[in-house]
């Protein structure tokens, strides 16, 4: 009901309590409780006696219904879990587990977001996006990594048009600084997945960040010094990321590979490995299908590098 | 205070109120009332006016209590979270992942016990052992399945006395009937495990399985006719464990593999290794040090076969 009045008010133009009552067949009081419900969601919408309701700014909102108008999937994004503020979306996916494949879990803030090996990760309310989708796939948890290429190429895709680029294994950057983090767990039996929670944090329309990250981080805002509504980005990674998992599903990685090396910004340079026990560098070349770095090391040796085991930083600062 | 009171009534004699209230200096209404909540955790206590209190017969409890009395380990098992009745000790163990590395959840029955690949376990009311044991390894999830080796090794050898063995991967069995199964669990990053939950199902005293699987289910009571207290079992398998789960951290496979095909029965038996596409027979051979089974087919031609892609049959019935 909420929707089906968002739509009506959608052309910015006042719509009386009168017209919306008949056009839905619900009364004027409950008319005034579902705005009262869209304003306590974020939407700013003013009322006059007169005239009615309307919307007065295009909303930059990640809800259900915003998300999911105009979205071109079968599966991913179908089901929508919105929460204005939560931990973490990783955690509130846990929580909700019994959702189905693709359930997309939003939030416009999160009060602890990770990113890799327990860092802290912001999520000011609505400075970027912070999505985490539910997958359900038939698989046993070593092939749980390559989940983490596919929705680093999927959101460097729909951030194609800002130049954007992947950093072996997973972030996005655009000119060498990141704008996307990834954060893939899995719950998994010995012989295979329960679930997998590919969360997702992109930093749109952030204006600044603190001095000690302000040279590894940026924004689409800070690229271009414009803001971007949301959900339309949503739905891009969400629409990039289903034919890639269909493809992943299928076992058929060859094209997913060489996509992702058209768009790794390590592919062609010098990288350290960083070992406990010392650093080797070399050339990286290509990704393997099972998502490992390849690197050129000299005399025909070649290394294959597992995210887990070692650090891999390029000889050109940050990337 | 309820432990120190079932020490000082744990030899079977009467033992009067103002004894144990002077003892521990708490008032003789707190001694009643300690009383009665370990009579609500199920143990036997008769109460006479002139006499005092009296554990009339011997416990076959599971408390943290009864298990944490003599256990002879330094992490494994210190910290035990018992319930009477839980959906399963693996999701029990799930819900509190913030307890400390080592932490035993045990339960006096399981409403959804379940087995690998989401396959039904009974756990009727004190007819078994069903704990779980959290663990907080800093490996990646690739070395979490050696972990169910050493499992099935710990309840192997702490069943040795009744001529158990292991049927690969980690069902462990006597006179070929599986006498304690083992589901082992992990939440992880692609780079490294948040936890791992070791979930074990021992049949103790069940003294009858159902027609379907009577011929292949076997409890400790079956075999030998009589029954058995769980606790020092459960001390057993906790502190065969321990040193095992010790080498594991330190890399040190070898000892660990040795044990284990020492008490596998499938070494230098027939196996039926059945891939999707059909089925190979060959001779199981060893152990590999990441858990696959080493599978000789014949002309010089070894397979390795993990527990995920195939099932293994043995060519002799059940096992």
């Amino acid at each position: 009901m909420k929707q089906s009045i968002l739509e009506m008010l959608r052309s910015g133009e006042y719509v009386s309590g009168e017209k919306i009552s008949r056009k839905l067949g619900i009364s004027r009081a409950a008319v005034w409780k579902h705005i009262k419900a869209l304003r306590e969601e974020g939407y700013d919408i003013s009322s006059s006696t007169n005239r009615g309701y309307c919307l007065t700014a295009p909303p930059d909102k990640i809800t259900e219904y915003e998300i999911k108008t105009g979205l071109k999937t079968s599966v991913m994004g179908q089901n929508v879990k919105y929460v204005r503020s939560t931990d973490s979306t990783n955690n509130e996916a846990k929580r909700h587990c019994d959702e189905p494949d693709g359930t997309l879990f939003t939030a416009e803030t999160q009060t602890g977001g990770k990113g890799r090996l327990g860092r802290a990760w912001t999520s000011p309310e609505g400075g970027g996006i912070w999505m985490s989708l539910l997958l359900k796939p038939l698989i046993p948890p070593s092939r749980a990594p390559e989940i983490t290429l596919i929705a680093g190429l999927a959101v460097c895709r729909a951030l194609e048009e800002f130049g954007a680029q992947i950093k072996w294994p997973n972030d996005v950057v655009i000119n060498g600084k990141k704008v996307c983090g990834i954060l893939t767990e899995m719950s998994a039996e010995m012989e295979r997945v329960n679930y997998i929670i590919c969360g997702m944090g992109i930093n749109v329309n952030i204006s600044e960040f603190p001095g000690e990250i302000a040279d590894k981080a940026t924004s689409l805002r800070i690229e271009t010094g414009k803001s971007y509504a949301r959900a339309p980005i949503i739905r891009r990674v969400t629409e990039e990321f289903e034919p890639l998992y269909g493809e992943y599903l299928k076992n058929r990685l060859k094209n997913i590979i060489a996509g992702y090396e058209r768009l790794c910004v390590n592919i062609g340079r010098r990288v350290s490995v960083l070992y406990d026990s010392g650093a080797v560098t070399g050339t990286a070349v290509g990704i393997a299908e099972d998502g490992r770095l390849i690197v050129d090391i000299g005399g025909e040796n070649r290394i294959y590098v597992s995210s887990g085991e070692v650090s891999v930083r390029g000889v050109y600062g940050y990337v």
